[in-house]
């Protein structure tokens, strides 16, 4: 009898890290203000509290072979801008460790490279380290892993987490949904903005009441489900209001994933656009119980539990993508 | 006629980084306080300073396969603090993203996890996010990369950089050198413990008299010469003053890198042990000019340029040992 190899799924990877959040306070008292788990942790320094996230993207996983450096490089940083603004918080510095196929070029390398750096630099978050490594086999895949470091918004004197949804709140999401990829691998996850000024203009505008926020890179229902379990709410969309890119539905806006656009929640009054960006009202923050962590309700009234619409990237042998 | 593909170099890349540092200080002023270049950069956040540096452990450059993913979790961590050490700062907090062979099975990519988190803990520097991505392809490399947050030593009020050795200062380095890798690829590169705390003592014990030091990463004669152009000055080593490991002769010392431990250059009397650390004095910094960055003074009394024993990591095609 040969016992299964159990699969590596991210989010109980993750969780491991999340389980030492105890372990966290009980050692390092005061250390870490915003703990694992959000889209970055907050950490005490000397009287600041700086924001920290690192991600990687893989070729093969996150971008096919043969797309441009200047896009791949583009989007190991705006992936994690989008993180940024989805704290509300300013981008402070980022680092950039590569590690390059062995037969690729000097001048691809450096194209990479020039990417990081000036996509950085035009968000402000100025490239301040990096770390270069080749692969032993030719044919590895590159992988480009940024960091980011950010600060507290001034103004507001805090961030927003993913924790502070309420029963009662809206449901908001920036820009369209779905669609974010071309049949050619190509399409908006290379080229999206980072919706650093919309979350910044959001926190001006709602302040206290801008509640929880999450950037959407899984699929909004597994983010929606993020949010819902760090705040103890339930999430309910309605289908009928999500804003579709072209070529996509209102299960492709659930479930693609990389719209890197925010979803939040908030009480009362909510403007219609953030420094030019389209926020639609999409659904109520419920109490927790009785039902799914997110659920959909599409245009016959059915409600479908979307809290699994989405991408979890580490599942083993490829990305698993949920649908219902 | 074919053009010839240029290789990768390491430090022309990072050049590239460093060339920007005049961008950096004119867009975003007074924000970077120590720039890319020296073990770890320093940014000032919201009246505190934080130090980050970010580096990769590869399956097949860094690292055997068949390595246990405990030792691999644990250098990940280590030659990172190796950098903070080197700035004589204090670990503050570490991020980890990491990209795993497609058949790893969830208990390897735990055990990978687990010990980088236990490590980071051990030495003050606790892992607070990460990122986990699988490769779509099955046998491509695992890669390790980790982040690290460092703040500067309370009581000395300062870090120390690659760039204040001065004429007359002598140099110093911790522990034994060379013999770092075992024939089966195991040993020291794996075991090393970083010198966080030889280095604070030895802040403490020398206050402004510690005035340039850097760690050993890529063999003395490299990492050294990294230090005399940092500074604008030469480094002499006499080679039979070199503490060399069980197996290493004084070019074993000065080359092989991995060594993960400090050279300093510093004026006065210097003790011999810090934190329990062998301190020996090895050489002298000499004006600049006139000769190689880096020179060792042979049994013979003959001089050899040093300057580029060592290893320059991401010479493209293979770790590029250069002999004299």
């Amino acid at each position: 009898m040969t016992a299964a190899v159990r699969p590596i799924r991210e989010f109980e990877l993750l969780n491991r890290i999340y389980a030492g959040n105890r372990e966290l306070a009980e050692r390092f008292p005061g250390r870490v203000r915003v703990p694992p788990g959000d889209d970055m942790a907050a950490i005490a320094a000397d009287g600041a509290t700086v924001l920290a996230a690192v991600d990687s993207v893989v070729e093969g996983r996150h971008f096919r072979a043969g797309t441009p450096m200047a896009l791949v490089g583009r989007k190991a940083v705006t992936r994690n801008l989008s993180d940024i603004a989805a704290m509300a918080a300013r981008p402070l510095a980022s680092l950039a460790a590569v590690v390059l196929p062995a037969g690729m070029s000097a001048d691809s390398a450096e194209s990479l490279f020039e990417a990081v750096r000036s996509t950085a630099a035009r968000f402000g978050c100025p490239l301040v380290g990096g770390d270069i490594a080749v692969h032993a086999a030719g044919n590895a895949p590159l992988v480009c892993t940024v960091t980011v470091l950010a600060t507290v918004d001034h103004a507001a004197g805090r961030v927003v987490t993913r924790s502070g949804a309420q029963p009662g709140d809206r449901v908001y999401v920036t820009g369209l949904l779905g669609a974010t990829m071309t049949e050619d691998g190509g399409g908006h996850h290379l080229e999206f903005e980072p919706r650093l000024e919309a979350a910044a203009a959001l926190l001006g505008a709602l302040g206290s009441r801008l509640h929880a926020m999450i950037d959407i890179s899984d699929g909004l229902g597994r983010d929606a489900s993020h949010l819902a379990e760090g705040s103890n709410v339930r999430v309910r969309i309605d289908a009928a209001t999500l804003p579709c890119r072209a070529g996509a539905d209102w299960r492709a806006a659930m479930r693609d994933g990389e719209d890197y656009e925010l979803c939040f929640a908030a009480s009362g009054p909510v403007p219609e656009s953030a420094a030019g960006v389209r926020v639609s009202a999409v659904g109520a923050v419920l109490p927790a119980g009785g039902g799914p962590l997110v659920e959909v309700v599409a245009a016959d009234g059915v409600a479908i539990d979307a809290s699994s619409l989405g991408w979890e990237h580490a599942a083993a042998g490829g990305i698993s993508e949920t649908q219902p």
